[in-house]
């Protein structure tokens, strides 16, 4: 199966199952993460960064103060996909949250 | 004069002058930074990021791939102060951008 | 009592007794951290820049894949001061370690 | 060729001919970086975090205020490879130096 080919919402919600907090809407999938300091929600985003760029695909990320919203879609394929999903995954398993 | 005195309008357009690429919406002073990749963009976030923590002053920052925007208010005075006008100079002197 | 006034080193070890795992060696105080991945030892060293920036205190810090070495003195003092035993502890309280 | 294979001295002194500031020593090559203050260390640090990550291969990474010391070598190799090389080049490539 090709990571990147668009997944039909109900494919995005039946992986969305497995995860914690992520929501549907608009075409991406979305999280927002709270934490106990801005300094601990700046450890997550910098995290986020990092397996962002190993993997070559980058969230759109919105951070005030505690709080970060992570926001995923695959723009050439015009919505959510696999690699979405996979990203998702990766960064619920980050530390300390 | 208080720093986080809420400014008019026109004291805030005033100190915006003397700054480039900033603009004024919704009680809040708002700039786009662009960058050559999303590596570029993470170095510019991490530094705003330690320049806001150390004046305890925390700005909303949107990541998207080569693309950071920063959005100063003061909630505690319900609108744009001096010290939003003041890490917005901090933020535009920060190195190659 | 001055934060900034070198310590004898019966003080320093006093003051590390409270700490867990740093050591007091050649003038100045260390400790190494250990994680899961390069990530997350990244998502550590990034709180600790913006803790030692936001105290304008600013450790020696060594990272090799998933340890940190975090170092600590005050060259202005020429020793361990009151001023590195507080961020130690701040260093401590970081999350997900 | 293997770019994970061991370089003989001359090979790897070859390689640096093109790189300014790297030096080899016991078995790695460094460089030293100095900035204008921590914040734009913290901000080129951030940057080779990344270039690292996304690479799969990590350098040893020394701050100390203005200061970043970036130490390369393979340790499956036992000493320096063609890898080793095209990361310092990709440092060197990062902005505002």
């Amino acid at each position: 199966m090709n990571a990147q080919a668009r997944l039909v919402d109900d494919e995005v919600r039946k992986g969305l199952e497995g995860l914690g907090g992520w929501r549907l809407a608009a075409g991406a999938i979305a999280r927002e993460f709270r934490f106990a300091s801005f300094v601990e929600a700046f450890g997550f985003l910098a995290r986020v960064a990092l397996v962002a760029e190993s993997l070559r695909h980058h969230p759109e990320l919105t951070s005030s103060y505690d709080r970060v919203t992570v926001r995923l879609t695959t723009h050439d394929a015009g919505g959510v996909t696999r690699l979405d999903l996979d990203l998702a995954a990766r960064i619920d398993q980050l530390g300390d949250r």
